[in-house]
């Protein structure tokens, strides 16, 4: 894969506010495109920004209203649109009864569309990279999900190569994607696989060891942050984290960034960064249509673009 | 009833666009706040304007997803708020199955909230004016709705009271208040009662007979106008109206005004106005947040006041 970013459609908690819309954030890798959660308005987030694309897949981290509301109404409009390019849509168990329940299944839409009912510990494959799903802890049956890329091959020494007397042609390209040739092993002049890009997303979760143990290591981690360390009872008792707990999180998991949403208009943004950067100094709090850019680890640690930068056009008013 | 006015809070038809949310106006009449129809996204676009009003009633046009979905965010968000205040939503026979579909039912919600099934020719009375349930011609099951004030009370004539003898005082207010004193009728010095505003609102429909005989002599006629002329076998197949037939209907019906709604990015708005002004030259195509405000007819014409001026921020971004 080369160009992966993630867009943040969405990055209120469970009320929109006027800047910010209902949880969405939609990842693009090379050409494909896949949304992670769909709260009410996501499809008019999208139109009032990058422009809807024909998004290939739909994860829902969890059924509550927020985070599902707008899958209906994306639907209906890619069915307007004349869609025939087929959507598969991942969420916990009970969500094809949920999507029955506003009209939506399998088999009655104009395009193809396909409910997979996942638990945690799964994983789907996409092009280039995995979706694994993780458990967390909010009420009732609630994921995260770790953006799992592939390994990359190991780097091809051609000095090495020469030096071992294979010039340049069929076996020294042969050696080059992994192939012994003529007694030389691939791994004399290839170095070790590297490892792919990993972006976490938490959903909606109090602290668990889970989505730490998913961020290990992670480019970015997207972690939730509904209350301040002030009402960290009231985070407790709904399930949900508070900016420093999730701060500890991607500290503790050694990601190299954080970014906060699922944002209360309760606090100042401003509270929430500084409580969150107190513990990881690598927080941002993206607003609503900026992305986040995860270039391979050679080329740099991830990057907040906001979105007049990221090609976002304002909403455009009358 | 002093002021009355509708607010356009999603002007476009079944698909949002960057500019218009879906379909949603919200009638204020002195402290009451009515809701017809709630598309998705309604509540964002209600707070990214006037703020979200403790709304009273919420009246569904039909079922078609683009006039309904915005219902239970709303509920969920008003629910959130602590909402105390009872919130009566009225639709079509289905509406309460509808939404137990996507878990809001009268009784499992934090706030009284009532769901009547309605039907053509039912009237919902509301303090100073009534909502008339009018059968449209849509796929389905669908309805318009005629905002009926009561009669006013005719113009008292202190003058011709004075001249009768009654000097001012107790037997003076009595007279004005419509009773009879010492011999003389209320009628001789009170005129007689004037018809009180009428607003329309056409829902989805193909032009027809019920929408025309409703918007008689109505102040403001919203109706839809998803398609132009030049697409008028797709806007009958469909059951929807022309920008032409929809002021058509104002012209016959003799109203003050007509807004068109339900708009398709298909075509420009000049070209949707002019086609109706060339029929209908008081045709208005409002904004989302734009509103029409109805005077009493001794005050003027309805007119529209354009976003700004009816006091709704632009949308703030960051």
């Amino acid at each position: 894969m080369d160009e992966v970013d993630l867009f943040f459609a969405g990055t209120a908690g469970s009320v929109p506010t006027a800047n910010r819309g209902l949880p969405a954030q939609l990842l693009r890798a090379d050409g494909q495109r896949l949304l992670f959660d769909c709260g009410e308005g996501t499809q008019r987030q999208l139109i009032r920004s990058i422009g809807l694309p024909e998004v290939d897949a739909i994860f829902l981290s969890h059924h509550h209203a927020d985070h599902w509301l707008g899958v209906p109404g994306i639907v209906k409009t890619f069915e307007l649109r004349g869609r025939e390019r087929p959507l598969d849509l991942f969420g916990p168990a009970g969500t094809r009864r949920l999507l029955e329940g506003v009209g939506i299944s399998a088999g009655k839409t104009a395009f193809p569309f396909e409910v997979t009912e996942i638990d945690a510990g799964d994983a789907v494959d996409f092009d280039g990279f995995r979706v694994d799903v993780v458990a967390v802890r909010h009420r009732g049956n609630a994921f995260g999900f770790a953006i799992v890329e592939d390994e990359r091959p190991g780097r091809f020494d051609p000095d090495k190569a020469k030096a071992l007397g294979v010039e340049e042609g069929p076996r020294f390209a042969a050696l080059a994607r992994g192939e012994d040739v003529d007694g030389i092993a691939s791994s004399e002049v290839v170095g070790p696989e590297r490892p792919g890009r990993r972006i976490v997303l938490s959903g909606d979760t109090a602290p668990c060891d889970s989505i730490r143990a998913a961020a290990w290591q992670a480019d970015l981690l997207v972690h939730e942050a509904s209350f301040l360390d002030t009402d960290s009872d009231r985070a407790l008792a709904t399930g949900h984290s508070t900016a420093r707990e999730a701060a500890e999180i991607a500290s503790e998991a050694g990601a190299g960034m954080l970014a906060l949403v699922h944002l209360s208009p309760r606090y100042t943004v401003r509270d929430v960064r500084s409580e969150a950067q107190a513990v990881f100094p690598n927080t941002v709090v993206p607003r609503d249509f900026d992305l986040v850019r995860v270039p391979v680890a050679e080329k740099g640690p991830a990057q907040l673009l906001r979105s007049d930068e990221a090609g976002a056009p304002e909403p455009v008013q009358g």
